[in-house]
């Protein structure tokens, strides 16, 4: 039986809700100011004294009353015999108001002679110059940075109320096992409350993790009670089965009151509010991006709303480098890359699946689609909000089409030279749109070694009027993989699992098919598309297939046995006028550099004989200068 | 004597010195994933195992073999014996492909009949959807956040190794003393180094403040040497006298090397660059803007090319609101406010002094002009790295003008409603200016009672072309403030401090005078201007006038005698098409609100009765509607 929500809340009535319902616990602590970067200022604070607290000399020179030196001229020099002598920094005695410096003075036994009338205050830092005692220095809610601590610390406040509030977070599902322990297959690691004590806790939250609880209903509710009557807030975190969510709800509603089950975002959908007491309970789904979701759109804003620090958000504008379809109706948050390229940002949205956590770890964003939209088309402008430090969106390449494995050791080597590889899925088909709209850095392409350029004019002959280079990445030898021997003299004798249109292995396959003479017609499974090269070869383990095409390195991880067909070439395919950006001139010596070859060696499934070697579309071999040295 | 430096080091190259000279001590620490949040990742991770491990059921249902199901249709039911009962998140066992949902079967004794064939992998969740084992999570050098915490957790990371670096930061100066201790007079809370290791410490360093060391050579090159041989970097920061510098550079240079003494960098002139073994010492200059400055543009890059967490930086592109000036050959950096105002940012440049650390408090970002520089027009657009969340631009209200300490409380009830009010002191003229450029959001300014528009077309008769309108904060009364009782008939028997050129004060002074046939010719001080109203009471308090006009409020504040002459007005002036700005309307308001008008009249200066009234230049009271109620 499928589960159904028979009404969602919408999201602003969710939030509206959440906000209006619970009033702040009003919890503050005492903390040392060292102790306090990122916290909230629970109460104004005030300066304990003046700093200075009295006027100091800002020059080495002689402290004087400012009226006795009126009318002092190099025709009519004025000696001075009420003085005192000071160095920067030294206080100024209270009659005087003013400094003259001592290059300025003409020592006259025990007087000075002065040719120039001193202002009032020169040279002087007056008392309170920085700040006058009991005037404010942070309002109420301000969050401290770095340099505010030295600030407070050099008004004389070492401790300072802070916002806070006691969230207790329960786990709840029998397939749960804790932190630390290796889940046998079925279980699942209990982490979302983990992720949940790090973001509540940036915030100034105290955060309790209970221990798991099974899916019981009594045990889920004594656990509700208990965490209700000792934290301002609970998160209780379902597991990933479906039939949890139910004892939660149930539980929510035996031990107070069930506000609303479901609420129309995604990923998020599962998501319970309730009360027990005075005390909110967030439901959160169990997969981990709607967990994240949750926590990010709901528990988050609650905290704000309670005065903790905020979680700082950077909202950039970019543009879409793939249409984004939306569920009119529910609220939507995807995670996205973004990058510029030339001079616009472009995102590239990633997979929205709630449960593939990668998606995020992946992405340098996220955009939120309002309930009223539909979807965008490419190349629409949305506001994207940054997870990292917005510089690194200048490091950022986004490369979108065929995405090889090769490509997480060239990301790796690359962040450390400063840049970041953000790679899309899109297959050979998608690197050529990526290319058309201009929308990708690089477009990763698997290439049949007879001819470049012909591939690519067969696929989308709008492409012809770009002028592109390549840069080999690697080549490897493609072929088929089987469990069993086979005979490729019987080729049809078999059951297939066939790559997806467009791809080189599919290519291969029909083109070995035609010279055989086999209609495709004439081969079992040949619909059936595996959606990656890594599915072709699991299939082919898992035995729903007898053979698949797919590369040599595939093969060997599956331990399959591989009967080589032809060579395959991975290129960088890129825009000419992309050579002549920086990031790009670093990544391609990366390419070359000894380090990423020997990787490529120690593989053992990729021939680097052309790695590194740019070609444009008449093939001819293109140098370019400026490379910057890379540390091997 | 005055110290100087003969020659300072660039700013390029003493940050090209710095990153060249000393290469990464590689220090490295294991942390558990719940305390890595903003740490950055030492070696690459890698998943431990794939997620999920084996195929998972996606729907509740049976699982089959999709070759089976080949052919099922309406017409042609397919009986299927060979399946496996499954609900949503259970194992599919081996054999099995695909997932039929339970609403598309109809059971038939121990058999399933279905009339749809199953597409191979159809609602399976197939092993290492999320992640296949020994696949890169992520690379060396990324900075974790909150939510890579939970997909290190789910695939099994529960520590990993973060990079580090040893910090020892060394206090000298004899007039410091410790934090919590209260200074006595030309004596400094020694607070530099808690900036320090808050900043470092956000970075990942590991920062050990050493005891103050006094001023005396030996002490600090001890000092310097113990800390050099426990340390992968020793910060020294000096006292804010002159001696001690020259100390430090000395010590330093008898410790190890002295690489440079002097940068070419405002604040931060007297950065010292030294080594210690290989070991690097920066020398922190005294006062604490120059300190933040080589802090930040120093001490965090090197950490940075170490590997270490970079402090993010959030730039943003706005226009001056003001004139900046800048010294030729030297980098400065400049403390900024930046609002949005209409639809562009305008950023408000904050006071340069190197003491001043309420600058930086009251500020939201900064900004670094180069040294090729002389400065800035008001309205040049230039770039600005915020120190705040972003989101707090949209909240931000830039008043510039006449600044009255009652702002202070409006800006803390304020900031209660998420508005954050950021004043330049700019005097009446500033004012007029601001609002002229349409740089600020409200230009406040005290205005004498007798026509606040005349007051205005006086100053400059360019304003009469905008539509402005005058919010009353409060009034008070202004009048002669002294130690010594004053007779009003003999105002040319005392000596005066005077206010400045087209203040309120200087304007009441000068129709005084008038009235009373004095020419300020006749007035000793008429050309000693105080820098603000302040000054005005302070100078009077220090004996160095007779008498002087300000404030009632002002006089008390001082313990002074006063007789009160006119009443003027503290009005926030602002275009009139600001009172569509729902942010206006708040703060409005909250100008209006029962808290505010009781904390005016407990302070007993403040005449309250025109307080919240609105009116435009023709003096007709304005009414807004739309003003959110606000909490009292």
């Amino acid at each position: 039986m499928v589960k159904r929500y028979l009404s969602l809340c919408s999201f602003d009535e969710a939030l509206r809700q959440l906000r209006t319902s619970f009033p702040s616990p009003g919890r503050t602590e005492t903390v040392h100011v060292a102790a306090a970067l990122g916290r909230a200022v629970a109460a104004p604070l005030y300066a304990r004294y003046s700093v200075p607290e009295v006027n100091l000399a800002a020059m080495d020179g002689i402290a004087v009353k400012s009226r006795d030196t009126f009318g002092a001229s190099d025709q009519n020099p004025v000696t001075l015999r009420d003085y005192a002598r000071v160095n920067t920094g030294n206080v100024i005695p209270d009659s005087f108001d003013a400094v003259i410096m001592i290059e300025d003075t003409w020592e006259d036994g025990d007087a000075f002679q002065i040719r120039k009338a001193a202002a009032p205050w020169q040279h002087v830092r007056p008392a309170g110059e920085d700040i006058r005692e009991g005037r404010l220095v942070l309002p109420r809610g301000h969050v401290i940075r770095a340099f505010d601590i030295g600030a407070l610390a050099t008004y004389g406040i070492d401790r300072l109320d802070v916002t806070t509030a006691n969230v207790g977070i329960i786990p709840t599902g029998s397939e749960l096992v804790p932190l630390g322990e290796r889940p046998r297959p079925g279980q699942v690691v209990e982490s979302n409350t983990v992720m949940a004590q790090v973001l509540l806790g940036s915030m100034g939250a105290h955060c309790t993790r209970l221990p798991i609880v099974k899916d019981e209903p009594e045990l889920v509710k004594n656990a509700l009670v208990q965490a209700a009557s000792a934290n301002d807030l609970v998160i209780i975190s379902a597991g990933s089965s479906a039939g949890t969510r139910d004892y939660t709800a149930g539980a929510i509603a035996a031990a107070g009151e069930l506000l609303f089950h479901g609420v129309a975002v995604k990923p998020g959908k599962p998501m319970m509010l309730g009360k027990i007491g005075s005390t909110p309970v967030i439901g959160l789904p169990g997969y981990p991006l709607a967990a994240q979701t949750v926590l990010r759109e709901f528990a988050v804003p609650l905290l704000e709303t309670w005065g903790l620090a905020p979680v700082p958000k950077y909202p950039v504008k970019a543009r879409l480098a793939t249409p984004l379809a939306s569920d009119l109706g529910f609220d939507e948050f995807v995670p996205v890359s973004v990058g510029r390229i030339g001079d616009r940002y472009w995102g590239m949205p990633r997979s929205r699946g709630a449960v593939v956590q990668m998606a995020s770890v992946r992405s340098n964003g996220y955009t939120h689609i309002p309930a009223s939209i539909e979807g965008y088309e490419a190349g629409h402008e949305l506001e994207v909000f940054l997870t990292t430090d917005p510089a690194n969106i200048e490091r950022t390449l986004i490369f979108s089409g065929a995405i090889d494995p090769i490509l997480e050791e060239l990301g790796n080597i690359a962040h450390d030279q400063g840049l970041f590889i953000h790679t899309g899925s899109a297959g050979n088909t998608g690197a050529i749109l990526s290319l058309e709209r201009n929308a990708c850095h690089a477009a990763p392409m698997s290439l049949p070694a007879f001819s470049l350029i012909k591939e690519c004019r067969f696929i989308r002959p709008g492409l012809a009027s770009l002028d592109l280079v390549f840069v080999n990445v690697a080549s490897q030898e493609q072929g088929i993989a089987s469990v069993k021997e086979v005979s490729l003299d019987h080729l049809d004798a078999l059951c297939w699992i066939n790559a997806r249109k467009d791809s080189p292995a599919r290519i291969l396959f029909d083109s070995l098919l035609s010279s055989r003479n086999i209609p495709p017609s004439r081969i079992r499974g040949y619909g059936n598309e595996a959606a990656t090269p890594g599915a072709v070869a699991a299939a082919i383990k898992a035995g729903q297939a007898d053979a698949g095409i797919c590369s040599k390195a595939l093969a060997a991880s599956h331990n399959l046995r591989f009967y080589p067909v032809a060579k395959e070439h991975y290129e960088l395919v890129m825009r000419r006028e992309m050579l002549a950006d920086p990031r790009m001139v670093t990544l391609i010596s990366l390419i070359k550099s000894p380090e990423f070859t020997a990787h490529l060696e120690r593989s053992g499934a990729y021939d680097t004989s052309l790695t590194g070697q740019i070609r444009d579309a008449s093939a001819k071999t293109i140098e370019i200068a400026g490379a910057r040295p890379v540390t091997p």
